[in-house]
């Protein structure tokens, strides 16, 4: 079988020795821009319909982006008490910010992204990620993030949310120990973080680095969340967890179960089925327990 | 990105308009065979390992079976109530078959393999995979599983797990309303089948096919279990269990706690969150619910 650049986007990942390809379909390429930051690429596929691609690395397809936006927001927002202030770290695409608006007592999703370009072109691209943008709640900032957690009030958010690029490049500062510290402090008391932590067949690596690093910023409670994400390397995918006097492991089950709002992949069951541990895991985070 | 056939082995799946490709190390294509029923290549990569592609469709890595092998027989197991009579149809790479042997209960698991070459290259080239074969509890037949369980004595089998390949070729007939009803009478009370249903992502025809003839064939219960397989297409498969006078959705949980065996991925939260059906399944299950 021959995957041949002018039919397919091919994303290798050096990591697992493995390569996902997207069958392209006839409109290709659709648009290609260098920004300050990144290069967006945006392609029509087939079945997952249109693709964005920085830097060469698959951010989402219209097809699958339900698995990964769901699970940056919901088991976050069903876990916090009374979650009313969110904060979201990238996320420029808008989807992780639609589904934080369907929970109908959030008065505040400041939406904090580096690259307006990316929202921009999500408008555009992927307009059904964007209809919430228009939301009074929504507040939109094209600055650092890093920054913005730095300067934020102590105490000022209930939620963040850290839905970025890979840990390389601009998104680097947002794996460390001193961006955690600075989130903890902007977090009111309950409050929780959850971010996007890479595979974990391909990145346990990543995995345990940022258990470490946000217990090692002082949030007494760390929990890593599974769910496939099938245009992710491996198709397996997590979010990371970490809260200020919060047990990670249970949530408004009752709320999540008579949510007032439609979903395709999360429900109380699925919440409940993503907090477990396999053995493997288990086995691995466990290990850096004395340390 | 290049994804030539020199360096990497390639799966399309038109279903997905995705390709899924490994590089290879050093050995490359390590055999290739025609059998009387397939095409039988083993593959040497480099993260994922050991490679079988049987027809050119992937069969198991070294690296990632864990969770196939796992799902394929401990959620079954631990459902039944005491199961000591298993029989796998397929599953000539002993993967399973392995699993199914460290319950201590059990007593027989005979494998039901209608190619033997499989089994003798998973001993050559997968021999972690086969250190059960010598258990005196296996017993192989390579011979067609559709008419040994048509052949079956009633209610003879505890647990038929069904380990198959996709549903073309020689395995269509084990999706078919006629093999299930011969499963049903195989099958003692309080019986138990499992079988491996393909993608929730790409073949949702195929498990809500599988659901309407486990049901046809008088299956009171049918539920399918989610999970992650990185080499198979979307890296999200499923497996659906069907129960003859069974709760699917209750399990043995403290057995399973207590399992005298190690597991990788398996564990009672797994099992229990492998039992969450999305709401996109959901409705596409229930949707047949009336007819």
């Amino acid at each position: 079988m021959h995957i041949d650049q002018d039919h397919w986007f091919t994303e290798p990942c050096e990591e697992g020795g493995s390569a996902f390809s997207l069958r392209l379909g006839p409109g290709r390429k659709l648009h290609e821009e260098q920004t300050p930051y990144q290069r967006i690429a945006i392609y029509d596929t087939g079945y997952y319909g249109n693709l964005m691609v920085i830097d060469g690395f698959i951010m989402l397809s219209a097809r699958d982006n339900f698995l990964y936006h769901e699970m940056m927001a919901h088991p976050a927002l069903f876990t916090h008490a009374a979650p009313r202030r969110v904060l979201i770290i990238g996320g420029g695409d808008c989807g992780t910010l639609r589904e934080v608006l369907k929970h109908p007592d959030v008065e505040l999703a400041e939406q904090v992204e580096i690259d307006e370009r990316v929202t921009r072109l999500a408008e555009q691209y992927f307009p059904e990620l964007c209809t919430a943008n228009d939301d009074p709640r929504a507040r939109f900032h094209f600055t650092d993030g890093i920054r913005w957690v730095q300067e934020a009030a102590a105490g000022s958010y209930d939620v963040i949310i850290v839905d970025s690029t890979d840990p390389i490049g601009p998104a680097e500062g947002l794996f460390q120990e001193p961006f955690y510290r600075d989130c903890l402090r902007a977090l009111g008391p309950g409050g929780i973080i959850v971010q996007q932590s890479e595979s974990p067949l391909y990145h346990q690596d990543i995995i345990q680095g940022m258990h470490r690093a946000m217990a090692g910023a002082g949030f007494d409670t760390v929990h890593t969340l599974y769910f496939p994400q099938p245009v992710y390397p491996s198709g397996w995918w997590s979010a990371t967890l970490a809260g200020k006097g919060v047990d990670l492991c249970s949530f408004r089950r009752e709320d999540a179960a008579a949510r007032p709002f439609e979903t395709f992949y999360y429900n109380e069951d699925v919440h409940a089925g993503a907090l477990a541990t396999p053995p493997f895991m288990a086995r691995l985070l466990s290990s850096q327990a004395g340390g």
